[in-house]
């Protein structure tokens, strides 16, 4: 995300279908989801992918080091959950402009807090100088049978989302002063904003229940369009089932929840008859999983608002390339 | 390498040491070494290393994209050959300040030229917006008998080198108006240091004659140092056995073949008994490899001058972060 900054330029997406996707034939999947698969033996798939913060574009030099450590693997963490995977090796290149000693204390201490909290070790990596640049791929498993795609969806199934919605996108505004919050409602959005908490949980146990998934980095909408055009299937999604920050719904403030980008929170798919297994395994896991809307044979995404009517200009989301 | 600066600060090795070194007892090899280790199967190593080059440090804006785009990947596919291992895919990060479409073509086709030469896929990254800076992270396989790591060499072992040193550290002094090139001298000097070309073997076929090898990018005494201290031994090495490029002999400038960087040719060690087989080998498949020195009970490495003299006081390499 581009902390809301707009421009002409190509997406990120664009970009990398332009210059870069080419076919790779020897592997399971290459680019244009949020992993790559290689195969590791018969049974497993490693999970491969690549993610870069910049100072001035991804974060600010404000951004307390500590979360900034923290959301340098988290970001990542949360590509390899979203293929339904586990992650478990990491690599780290950092640039930056002089030897801080106080901000690399820092910046690593955050890293390895994110790296036992999920069990990830750093195999590698280089120190370079340069700009403040902060590039982490990141490596995980998953069983073949069950690693989640984003082209793996059919029509008529359910649409769901893991946690609440919106708080990193009203953090951000609240920092670049466009909204005031305070409170508990300023306290959740910036700690998600500055050190976002992907879904804790060995992804094996769920990830059969489902078809699809993808994270939420450039917003619920533009992601999930991902999933629709990589699966060509269309969807309903109704904001009134999304599960958004207490103030979003408060100030009927929907497009937060919408278009705002890095919540790192899961969207998924899944086939109607699972609908049971899924809630009772999230009562007894104590994960919140909301369904929001379904799959259907039609042409892209329809949104409806908090009253039930199509949204006829839907707008476009974060861009982490513009 | 820094294109030649110097200042105070720490540099790579010792900053990722302090920071970012915590042991991995689940992997065979953590940070350290060229790669790190990971089990694929009993008898496989995946290999994974990343090297990152930012404008500014580790090239110029004047840097040809093309070959900016070759040198990119190839420096990364340096560091799988000196872990003995063939290199397969890659991800690939690139921060830009903007959309540039004639930078993005043809970076993107040296990029490519490389990896069809060395068989690489292209299976992920992202791009981003920020100070130009290239980020590649390349995995790679080997036997796990085969394995060449830096801490393998035992004493009374040979020491040698591929390829010709110096060219690199020659082409970047003469950009930097330091000395003059010009003819082949010029010609060769710059095609290696825009476009260096990591020897093109399996080195499956070579791996097993030798004991550890490092690859030279901060300079032939600094890397062979890694290969030293790594391996608890000491060494002579000896100007005269070295093969440097023409230049550098009729100038008797042979400071910049023992201090200069970025030519990515190995270094290697290994024991004496191997030694007809090693020339054998070299011999029928065309490569260039010379004996420049032996490994033995001593502390730190002995440099002997052309005329056979030893260097009392040692320059530094180059230093990726200075």
């Amino acid at each position: 995300m581009l902390l809301g900054q707009k421009n002409k330029m190509l997406k990120e997406f664009d970009l990398i279908k332009k210059y870069f996707k080419k076919k790779t034939p020897n592997i399971p999947l290459g680019i244009g989801d949020d992993g790559a698969l290689i195969e590791k033996n018969k049974q497993t798939y490693f999970i491969f992918s690549q993610d870069t913060l910049n100072i001035n574009t991804h974060f600010f030099k404000e951004h307390d080091p500590r979360k900034l450590g923290w959301k340098t693997l988290a970001v990542n963490i949360s590509d390899i959950l979203a293929m339904g995977g586990l992650p478990k090796y990491a690599l780290l290149s950092v640039a930056l402009k002089k030897n801080d000693d106080r901000w690399l204390t820092e910046f690593s201490k955050g890293f390895f807090d994110c790296a036992k909290k999920y069990n990830v070790d750093l195999i590698g990596g280089d120190t370079t100088k340069g700009e403040l640049s902060l590039s982490v791929t990141i490596i995980g498993e998953v069983k073949q049978n069950f690693v989640l795609r984003r082209d793996g969806a059919c029509i008529n199934e359910d649409i769901w989302v893991t946690g609440e919605i919106g708080h990193a996108a009203i953090g951000l505004a609240h920092q670049k002063k466009q909204i005031c919050l305070n409170g508990q409602d300023l306290k959740k959005a910036l700690s998600i904003f500055e050190q976002p908490k992907p879904i804790q949980l060995d992804m094996k146990r769920i990830s059969p229940f489902f078809s699809s998934a993808i994270d939420i980095s450039d917003g619920l909408a533009q992601d999930l369009k991902h999933i629709l055009n990589q699966s060509k299937v269309g969807a309903k999604v109704y904001s009134q089932h999304i599960p958004v920050a207490p103030w979003i719904m408060k100030n009927n403030a929907y497009d937060f929840a919408l278009y705002g980008g890095e919540d790192y929170q899961l969207i998924l798919t899944s086939p109607k008859k699972n609908r049971k297994k899924i809630y009772e395994f999230a009562k007894k896991n104590k994960i919140k999983i909301s369904k929001i809307g379904v799959t259907e044979d039609i042409k892209g995404l329809q949104l409806f608002d908090e009253n039930n009517n199509l949204i006829k200009r839907q707008k476009k989301g974060f861009s982490h390339f513009a």
